[in-house]
């Protein structure tokens, strides 16, 4: 077991890196609840495989379960979803002293991490990401979200767990797509921190290669995460390093409808960010082919989907300059100069339309 | 001008009682917000006097200002209007630099400070309430919140604005109605803080008198609350102790349907509640009468309304069971062995009909 402790303005709390935690999930979470009503937040895809088990578990643990399933995929991250939870927790009568336990993937952590952020202005939350994607990146941070028409996680919250369970046993039940778009996520974080991170993803030459590095990978990328939230909880500053990627990413993921999953997205962003900054002369040119490598080996896409032609150029660039990361009339990029040196670029959004003319 | 500090573990901020500060809203704003986008959140009753006035202060000052009006009623914190008020923040494009400025009463405040808190996981919130409920209750402590079918209050947050501006002149356009029911929660201060505060209630004979002592009762009110809002900013504790006259309150507020004003469901909580622990010998007597004299001279009702039959005895003690503030199996009373003198008291639930059963 890996212990990571996390440590905000608000609170203290822990991830634990668990292999087979969903085993022992009752004695894990009564180290952090007392016995009391639980809603275990899953969806249609992961509560076939884990709902049972960790009903039993937290039943025998003296816990009162209450199974709520959303159907799978990014459309439930809707009020209608928000809205339909709540009613079912008001109509269980949960309490300040009841809690929400979110068992799935980022769409789950996403919706149930809100869901527990504003009902009765918030109860107690568990994070239980079973998806690579929500083990290394949404689990870390306390972000919470839904989605609107005009923008994804434009409504949520900063909300804190009182617990982190990541059991990689439940990556042997994560379909192949899935498992390379949280490798995406993995890449992110090793191109931003460097050195023996960066090193351990030599040897990833496939999907089925992710599979027993998982824990090593898992812990190396939420010790990073973990560490920068501390430092900067609410993404005022070093926390926007995160963002590598996701600019490009954001805007291509929201455009690509359903179509591209949210690591594909950022798996473009990463190479088309590398790219731009190539062009304008900010970075070395060789560290396209470096993290394009990376990514290529698991399959994930590294350029704009000629398949899909929603996905164009002009779009992608409308939509950066609706993105929230617009502080005020600048967009702040997140860049390398080489693997484990981020910087940031702020451009005008006045500017945005020139200044990625020279990338395609 | 009165100001008052409040120090937060997130944020500190200062809440000014100022005569005719909307008349200096340019610079107090200015003093806490860079020129940007500001959504001025009203409603269509106070909108009428004072929307104009606001808007030109803060266009004056640099800001670029949007009125968003909602209808006056408890009826508009409601999901609806939370997504209504989302929709057109995000169609203006407001960013996480850009701030909204809650103009109006309870309701204003509790949805606008809601909709502050999930945008973009958050952004700037000025509180500038107009009735004088909101002045001494709402506009301390963060609270936020909407309403649902099974319950007030049952969705919202924890969420420190910037800045809160009261001026007291703005309560010469508020119903005499209005005026009385803030003045409720003024009495619950003073009855729980005693002394002087207590004292200056005196000679308050009739709505007319509320209004030249307003001033002084509003800066004894907020700084209680906000000296009691320091030292336990999640409701975890001491801060149980303002709910005092509100756990009846709530139930007959609730079944009331909008017949009663929340100011004034609390006065008959207030006066219930003594009358409750008198019964069983935990209280004086004579309490019932201090208190009932000081809310009938303004006209405030203390009896349950035998003209709104939803308003039984039976009903009360089942919307009791359910409200928000159980922890778990038992319900925490706050009542008063003398004037200045709060204790809590946890009844559980099961035991909570025989325990009402002496009152009625």
């Amino acid at each position: 077991m890996t212990t990571i402790e996390v440590k905000t303005r608000i609170k203290q709390y822990q991830i634990k890196i668990v292999a087979d935690g969903l085993q022992q999930l009752g004695s894990l979470v009564t180290a952090v609840w007392q016995p009391s009503q639980v809603a275990v937040v899953t969806d249609s895809n992961v509560g076939v495989h884990y709902a049972q088990l960790v009903t039993d578990e937290l039943t025998a643990a003296g816990f009162k379960v209450l199974v709520l399933t959303i159907p799978a995929g990014e459309s439930s991250k809707s009020w209608q979803q928000v809205q339909l939870l709540i009613e079912q927790l008001s109509a269980a009568h949960f309490s300040r002293s009841d809690g929400i336990l979110a068992l799935g993937g980022g769409v789950v952590g996403d919706l149930a991490g809100f869901v527990a952020s504003i009902y009765m202005r918030g109860i107690g939350l568990i994070q239980v990401p079973t998806s690579l994607l929500a083990q290394v990146d949404s689990s870390v941070g306390g972000k919470t979200a839904i989605d609107l028409p005009t923008g994804k996680n434009l409504v949520g919250s900063f909300y804190q767990p009182d617990l982190v369970i990541i059991d990689p046993t439940t990556l042997t039940t994560l379909p192949p797509r899935m498992l390379a778009e949280g490798y995406g996520e993995v890449v992110k974080c090793a191109a931003l921190v460097g050195g023996d991170f960066w090193q351990a993803l030599q040897p990833i030459s496939g999907v089925a290669a992710i599979l027993p590095a998982a824990p090593a990978l898992i812990a190396a990328s939420v010790a990073f995460k973990a560490q920068i939230v501390m430092a900067d909880e609410q993404e005022q500053g070093q926390r926007q390093r995160l963002n590598l990627g996701h600019t490009i990413g954001h805007a291509v993921e929201l455009l690509a409808n359903g179509q591209l999953m949210h690591g594909e997205a950022v798996a473009i962003g990463l190479v088309q960010v590398c790219r731009l900054f190539a062009a304008h002369d900010l970075a070395p040119a060789s560290l396209v082919t470096t993290i394009k490598s990376r990514l290529m080996a698991v399959g994930l896409p590294t350029e704009l989907p000629t398949e899909l032609p929603a996905v164009s150029q002009q779009a992608v660039v409308a939509v950066m300059q609706h993105d929230k990361k617009v502080h005020g009339a600048a967009l702040t990029w997140v860049y390398l100069t080489a693997i484990g040196q981020p910087q940031l670029f702020p451009v005008a959004i006045k500017d945005l339309n020139d200044w990625l003319a020279t990338l395609w």
